[in-house]
């Protein structure tokens, strides 16, 4: 590259030398002469002020045309960079001074990851995805590509029907599915809905994972706890709850991995109905259940008032960003709208791919493979627990991608899982998740990322914490004040 | 398929008979029976109350073992459709009725259609895209598919922080970009920060184009009027305008046209800096230009008050539903914080891909093919309006993908689009997109999608419409009242 520098000083003005690296090459020089022009202006190299060297001069200083500088002047100045008065050289506008780059930041990895929200992203199953995306680009309509309903293609909304019926016993028909970004989005747009409609107050779980927490604030609502125990929701506790619509997950509640009883289900169902509050299913990791099979959705008792919401985030991977609601009937036109307010809708191909995966069994083969591996690793989880840990309390059913080790509420379980990091060992603690005053102790343990071969190392790490944290003896009850 | 019916009538509950369709073969035995039970009650076929047949005459009557029917029999007790009592045949718990389905709408098509807001679908690059989609799918770790940055992957940033500073003139680093769904998340990201930080009114382009308006409303924020003319926004009548930031166009205003002047654009940096407000640059189309260099962003004048915003959405296709905000660095950390809130991400393939298509110069090249189009399809219709509509002012930079007919003010536009459409031809009305009171008229008319062999055809159309209501005279002038 021929990189000849120029000084693009007048006499008259008496600013600083100013060193512009061009590249001369046939059909680069305009491109670059603007630019170099442009970032000098921009970098604060060229202040303002100052006046460039006359179109002249400067095409006999870098032996190029005079229309090639003229042109390039004339742009900058359409651009704002330089003032042109007719017959005169330019002179530099006005511009801000250059902005410092931030910090880059980086996730730190975690030679033992107990992380509980999330699947094995290995597993992910890049190949038929990608065949998925293959065959969705081979037989897409043009159409497919423009703006389009802003429930989502109907493609996937009809696989995502004849599926959800199948697996999870919901009644929906594809006129009434949206497809979201995965489940916040789908709790922004319902908490938007919802506020529109005058709702002040949503009824959540306690404990229950506080990123949606956030969700709800930031759409302007308040939150209302609803304690859980081992039988999910306690329905004889929401008598005085004021919460406009109600957020539950009865398939595998998140942290405390109970399963919503049938009774509560009725229950729940029937204080719903005669208070006329709204139901909010996430059916959080449903798809993973080992001993049996999985308990079908609650929004099959009651369609005209349980949103039903799922994602591929457990199933596939949240990177995929999908998910689904299949609504009431009087909520599709304002969830569609709020849609369209908020994003247009969608990208398509990922829904004409998971429409693919559906429709030609690759999905259900997909979490049946992936249920295996987490059977097994629950397994070795939970025997390494046994052995290692037997005076705690460990929670959550043969189910999902996390079990979760209850402390003795005299432990500091935030302390523990610093202590546990420190060494190498990610976990999270309980209390946090609580939205009450006097929170549980506890761990939440995913185990989707453990090799079953680094699970008891894993565990022995955790109980050296506990041991020394007092939170190992032989009767927890009696330590618990 | 063999499918037998059964009676599951208690001779005691005097109910209808329910006739259950099921798939007796071994491995689908269960499953079939819990799905036709759950069926029967969810479609009101099995009443509330209805006593079921006992396990053992169940079994006896469907040849299938006791187990089978026990086992169904618990599952939907768990999914709380049957109520069981210990050695009682179950009773089948309350359900609500069916829901209707709604009715399917589809989009028309047109034989002409003069849209103006998208590009040519069909131009969509499908191989490149695929292949850009299968190296990132080879490429990518592992934790690409996991939760991420919310500002949106890094390689696509990166990549965005070369292109924009090399075709636009952006100053920006990887860490102050933002992926988006589009420009209406960006606009509604910015919408709920400016709320949170206590803004109410949102300076806005008039006329301009009416979706983004409904984002800034359901964002809660309230909209004020700026008037455009050929040289773009008209800075000299901002002085009064109250609002906490303003959109503008600078690089090719929708509807009008117009290109920003320099001077407009220094005076806007000046006026948005004395008085504190934000600027937000619609980047619209800003890659396709015809007959120069496109001029650079206003963001380059003043990258700590502009926030840049650009998609995808015209250069490849709205379909692919990305977009990207370059922001001034104190809005980084509210906008990633908002991103988290409304979505969690958006999906990485995409971005992935996009990254690839920029690295390679994949899209630069697309982008250089689709203008050779756009460009001869605009001098279609720019010599077409000519011939057949010689009364009438023609609006719009040789730019982007739509020019404006400017109609008398005694023409009712609105009227005109109706009787288009009516006869195949779409085309939009200018006056729905003033913000005042008294709308200017036109009809809008995109080029992307019209074949240059039918383009004539359709002005033919149009004129015989215009003619029909009083527009085409000789003197535009003097028709105006």
């Amino acid at each position: 590259m021929d990189v000849p520098s120029i000084n693009p000083l007048d006499e008259a003005t008496g600013a600083r030398d100013v060193f512009l690296e061009i590249d001369l090459r046939r059909g680069y020089l305009r491109r670059n002469l603007r630019s170099a022009l442009r970032e000098a202006i921009q970098g604060g190299r060229l202040v303002a002020g100052t006046r460039l060297p006359s179109s002249r001069r400067l095409s006999a200083d870098l032996r190029v045309s005079r229309g090639v500088v003229a042109d390039t002047y004339d742009q900058l100045a359409a651009e704002g960079y330089l003032a042109v008065t007719e017959r005169q050289a330019p002179i530099v506008s006005a511009v801000a001074p250059p902005v410092p780059a931030l910090t880059a930041t980086e996730r730190p990895m975690w030679p033992v990851d107990f992380v509980a929200t999330t699947p094995d992203v290995a597993l992910f199953p890049r190949r038929a995805w990608l065949r998925a995306m293959e065959r969705a680009m081979r037989s897409a309509p043009n159409a497919a590509f423009d703006y389009g309903d802003h429930r989502g293609r109907y493609e996937l909304r009809a696989a995502l029907g004849e599926y959800l019926g199948r697996v999870r016993g919901v009644r929906i028909d594809p006129e009434r599915i949206v497809i979201t970004q995965g489940f916040t989005q789908a709790l922004d747009l319902l908490c938007r809905v919802l506020r529109d409609r005058g709702a002040t107050t949503l009824t959540f779980e306690t404990p229950s994972q506080p990123n949606p927490w956030t969700t709800v604030a930031a759409a302007g609502l308040r939150l209302e706890a609803a304690p859980v125990d081992d039988q999910g929701l306690i329905t004889d506790r929401l008598a005085g709850a004021v919460g406009d619509a109600i957020l539950v997950g009865p398939a595998h509640q998140f942290p405390t991995g109970s399963v919503m009883a049938p009774a509560r289900r009725a229950a729940l169902v029937a204080w719903a109905k005669q208070r006329d509050r709204l139901i909010i299913e996430d059916d959080y990791d449903a798809e993973f259940r080992y001993d049996r099979l999985a308990v079908g959705a609650v929004q099959g008792l009651d369609p005209g008032r349980v949103v039903h919401v799922g994602t591929a985030s457990k199933t596939l991977a949240p990177g995929i960003r999908l998910g689904w609601m299949s609504l009431p009937a009087d909520l599709v036109d304002e969830v569609k709208a709020a849609k369209s307010a908020v994003d247009a809708g969608s990208p398509v191909l990922e829904q004409l791919a998971m429409a693919e995966l559906l429709k030609r069994g690759d999905y259900d083969r997909h979490v049946a493979r992936a249920r295996g591996v987490y059977r097994r690793r629950r397994d070795s989880l939970v025997n390494s627990i046994a052995r290692r840990l037997p005076g705690l309390r460990l929670d959550g059913a043969a189910a999902g991608l996390h079990v979760l080790l209850r402390l003795p509420d005299a432990v500091d379980d935030i302390a523990v899982a610093h202590a546990a990091e420190a060494r190498g060992v990610r976990v999270e603690a309980l209390s946090p998740m609580s939205l009450v005053a006097a929170p549980e102790r506890g761990l939440v343990l995913g185990y989707s990322r453990l090799p079953a071969e680094r699970i008891d190392g894993a565990v022995e790490v955790l109980a050296e914490i506990l041991r020394e944290a007092g939170a190992l003896v032989r009767r927890p009850q009696a330590s618990s004040s």
